[in-house]
């Protein structure tokens, strides 16, 4: 924790105009991250396509759109059709389709409303399976790119073996468009400062740039780069060779964020509005635990020591040391929070929370609030 | 890990007859581990009033009615909001409320229906609140109950306090029935083996004899006395003089059950079936991340080492050993499961895995399955 001086970002209205707990965004605090990260994309001259996975929201995607984004990253075909329908029609399946009815709504949905969809593959199965879905849906516009693992050893091919060229001459030869290498280096995360956080970005464009030049020199036109993670992009500068970035993460920001020096408080537009409703000797007991929180210490095995930070409107600070599902544990100091004192919380990973909401509340500069559907959340398949 | 000869209930047919990732329920499992818990109530004399937090499904909770269960137990007002319209009518509100606005949709739809509803309280707040709530909805049929925190440290009096004497004093004063003492001994899922657990349901059964003798040593009438966890449930005798038992967990059962001991694998009524996406040299990567399986890692901190067990339908087991939200990372021996290979993962704790999702598949023995609602998902208020 931090002195609450020099970190007066903490501290933001709570406004008791509801009952808790609930999901709020800090609308300035969104648009001042959008545009931020618009801003480096286009003083790059790269394009930006977000990944909505972390807002989930149609309504944040088309502010994002708005500024300048060129299309948006989904996870799951379910999320993509949900984005469809919300209107956006450029989109990026970064996820791994290796059984074709996976893809039967989305690609009818796309052909409906002429949007394009562009899928990764990082195996012969994944672009045999997404080529039998588009047998199914000729009229689809339906391209594949080569996943790449640049060292989180998720998805994607190793980029020191062949399989990249494999893979674009089974694309070219299943007729359909070959649309470039993606890559996400999520092991950034675990980087732990902005220095190393760069370094991990030059050698995920080292390796990138070295794939593509070897199917350049195997006959294949020069391909796009698409790069993509929250931590790479705001501790990074954008590298040469780069085509697109793809962060997600960087519209709400989290504790996760912020103890990797990416961002101050002030930037923290995601938090959780929760009410103390027990206090025994040992611990603050708040309405809001894991079904609300999510049991998630932060991206790719980050582990935060807790599960939030608790702020009342005096900038007191309570960390959340432990949680069932629907209480959270604050640890206190000399002076525990009375029963029905609110409190706001910043948790570690915003992603994880906003996917367990149907809605949230977007709280502007004035006090005012709306609820929005998150309508991503729930989208599995 | 066990041998999976001593351990054929990990086995259960894999069908591939919709997408990945889904949740799924045996119904046969289910309906044997809802029957046992009745028999044990039954044979004790005590009233089984099973939480619903666990399933949060409607269907199982009928079924828990039809076998003998005398009322629900739910964590939230808007939960419990959910059951009424689902049917129940008899419910114990587990949570305290401090805010009497948080009652008011629940109360107001208790006396449409006729549906009772027991709050629990520990600080005269809690009392106040409950009392101001009941006064704007006088028709409500409603009661308070005391909660006794007998060692989790979350909510309740101190039982060596006389917290509990005033309490009393005050509900009878806000003229609202008294509806006896309420413990939840979640602690017990911290004792790591069935005799331990054992004994923390005789102490628990023990603090609260204690305070019921002390009520009616100041006048009261003697109370009745509810407990509820399902390891102590499982693996301790109801204690003489428990009135009615809580359990939620033992409906579906789970990882943290099987490893402290409670159930076999043939007992583990709820998985996630998921499909490998991608194998690389590390890890096989599934379609079911933390959005799926939740970073629960167990209920209270018991903190198990990974996310889940996945088990191919040949009883091949691979651990979950991370997590991001839409990819589970696998360990695997000398054979990495092939991509595309359907498995069955057992979670650490059914309840958070349960609150992910909109539905779930019933299985029934005969391999036929039908798709269930979970009402009491996204209830936060």
């Amino acid at each position: 924790m931090m002195e609450h001086d020099a970190e007066a970002g903490w501290l933001r209205p709570l406004i008791a105009d509801r009952l808790t707990p609930f999901l709020e965004i800090d609308a300035a605090r969104l648009l001042n991250n959008l545009q931020q990260m618009q801003q480096k994309a286009d003083a790059a001259g790269v394009a930006l396509r977000p990944h909505i996975k972390t807002h989930k929201s149609v309504w944040i995607a088309r502010q994002q759109r708005a500024l300048g984004a060129r299309g948006i990253t989904v996870s799951k075909p379910s999320e993509g059709v949900a984005f469809i329908l919300g209107g956006e029609r450029d989109l990026l399946l970064a996820y791994p389709i290796v059984y074709a009815d996976t893809l039967t709504a989305l690609l009818q949905v796309a052909a409906e409303h002429q949007a394009r969809i562009t899928c990764i593959a990082d195996s012969l199965n994944g672009v045999a399976a997404i080529a039998a879905a588009h047998q199914q849906q000729p009229s689809a516009d339906l391209a594949i790119a080569i996943k790449v693992d640049v060292g989180l050893h998720r998805v994607g091919v190793d980029p020191h073996s062949d399989a990249a060229l494999t893979l674009a001459a089974a694309i070219t030869a299943a007729h359909l468009p070959f649309a470039g290498l993606v890559s996400h280096a999520g092991h950034a995360y675990g980087a732990g400062h902005p220095a190393a956080i760069g370094e991990v970005a030059l050698e995920e464009i080292a390796l990138m740039r070295d794939v593509q030049q070897r199917l350049i020199a195997t006959g294949f036109a020069p391909c796009p780069v698409s790069v993509g993670s929250t931590p790479t992009a705001l501790a990074a500068p954008v590298a040469p060779g780069t085509d697109e970035i793809r962060p997600g993460n960087y519209a709400l920001l989290d504790l996760t964020a912020w103890r990797l020096g990416l961002c101050s408080p002030d930037a923290l537009a995601l938090s959780v509005v929760t009410r103390v409703v027990a206090v025994n000797p040992h611990y603050a007991i708040i309405d809001a635990g894991s079904k609300m929180l999510s049991s998630d210490k932060g991206p790719h095995g980050t582990n935060a020591s807790g599960f939030g930070i608790a702020v009342d409107e005096h900038g007191n600070q309570f960390e959340v040391v432990k949680l069932s599902e629907e209480h959270g544990f604050l640890q206190f100091g000399q002076q525990a929070p009375s029963p029905g004192t609110l409190l706001r919380i910043f948790p570690n990973h915003s992603c994880a929370v906003v996917a367990q909401s149907d809605h949230f509340v977007l709280r502007h500069a004035d006090g005012l609030a709306e609820v929005l559907n998150i309508e991503g959340r729930g989208k599995f398949i």
